[in-house]
């Protein structure tokens, strides 16, 4: 028996969302078919947490147990030949029996992608988030060093969240530019329901004037959900790199 | 009667190429549609040039006469909210009646990208050449300046090439990195069929070891299509900007 740990990229427009769901096309459904194909074995992937309806990931991380003889180093292409085109096995590596890819993650990165440009995007519009409108970058740069901490981050969390503890601890928080827009990274030892989300929402707040940066440890302290900025679409949100 | 300059964005995966044909979803087939539909007029849609079926577009530039009274300022917005969201205009412009969007580009710029990975993508699986295997970057590099100024190129032009002159003149032809991929650049006063995506296979010839950066002025020369390298997939190669 092995445990194999998986690096995985998805373009997450066409699936509902990691979680497998009956009767429902899902990332973690369509990874199990995989590996059953290629192994003949019915396994539980275990990812290092879900990934909602649309989000995209670079970096997800999954482990599943194995009896079967294929060597390690051999899973991605394997599984890349059975899978579909928007899912990528990016790396495979064999970690202890006792390892989990959820418990064991001591920290997460997201990047939350926004268009900040007069018209529409065409090739990026399942890619990032349109928002046409004046934005004051060195506000949402500064308003993101407020994040960086351990807090209770109940105003950035949306109902549902399954956690007792809504305390995390942000890493780092900060705004850079590529592919011509504006990125919003986000590292932290775990994330609640939206949290990124509606973290790269309140920073948007922050763009337009609606709240200023100081704003920011008031409403963390609030721990009220309706003093944060709305929680921004899935489109934008990717999952980037799981740190164990 | 005014006539108008269109610059558009286009994701080329869905579509039939530029120019329109019956029964077949083309780009310049669906935007004279919307213009149909927000000005009540069949226009001829003038592009700066083809695009190949799967060739993307980040500025194409095309032109169309109106006796609508839509001000200039109007039509992207217009024409974005009944346009399909893998077509966007960027920009429109008033121009003399006599501008012609194909006849008046004095450059244009290509870009094709090259996704140099062990393993496929999967968000960009539409957007980028997968090409796994080694490359030497320098060379490739080197290779691109022989490309620079006025040569027949008819080693770079597929059969079906409606010109007769071959001679084309390369003003800047670099490689670059851009979005975790290779980025080769071309800018000329005209593209003969294919020629963009000839020379970036001729340029990932070199970068492979099968031919030499001091082979590509022979190449030139040879005037023969088989010396050059194959012509790569359209679904990497971009046409950046047209300029008139």
């Amino acid at each position: 028996m092995r445990n194999i740990l998986l690096t995985i990229e998805y373009d997450g427009t066409n699936y509902f969302g990691w979680q497998k769901q009956p009767n429902k096309k899902t990332i973690q459904g369509v990874i199990e078919d995989a590996i059953k194909k290629i192994t003949g074995e019915d396994v539980n992937l275990v990812g290092s947490g879900r990934t909602d309806r649309g989000v995209h990931a670079l970096g997800q991380k999954a482990n599943f147990k194995t009896e079967s003889k294929i060597p390690t180093e051999k899973f991605p292409l394997a599984l890349n030949s059975v899978l579909p085109s928007d899912i990528s096995i990016k790396d495979a590596a064999e970690v202890s029996l006792d390892f989990s890819a959820r418990y064991n993650a001591k920290q997460k990165t997201y990047k939350y992608l926004i268009y900040n440009h007069k018209t529409r995007p065409a090739i990026l519009r399942n890619y990032v988030y349109y928002f046409p409108y004046d934005l004051d970058i060195a506000s949402m740069q500064k308003s993101c060093e407020y994040f960086i901490g351990e807090y209770d981050f109940s105003s950035f969390c949306s109902s549902g969240s399954e956690t007792n503890s809504k305390v995390r601890r942000i890493f780092d928080c900060y705004l850079t530019f590529e592919n011509d827009c504006i990125a919003i990274y986000i590292t932290a030892n775990g994330f609640l329901y939206n949290m990124a989300r509606i973290i790269a929402g309140t920073i948007l707040d922050v763009g337009v004037g609606r709240i200023k940066p100081t704003d920011i440890p008031l409403i963390i302290e609030s721990k009220d959900r309706t003093k944060a900025g709305k929680s921004l679409p899935p489109w934008g949100l990717y999952l980037v790199d799981v740190v164990y």
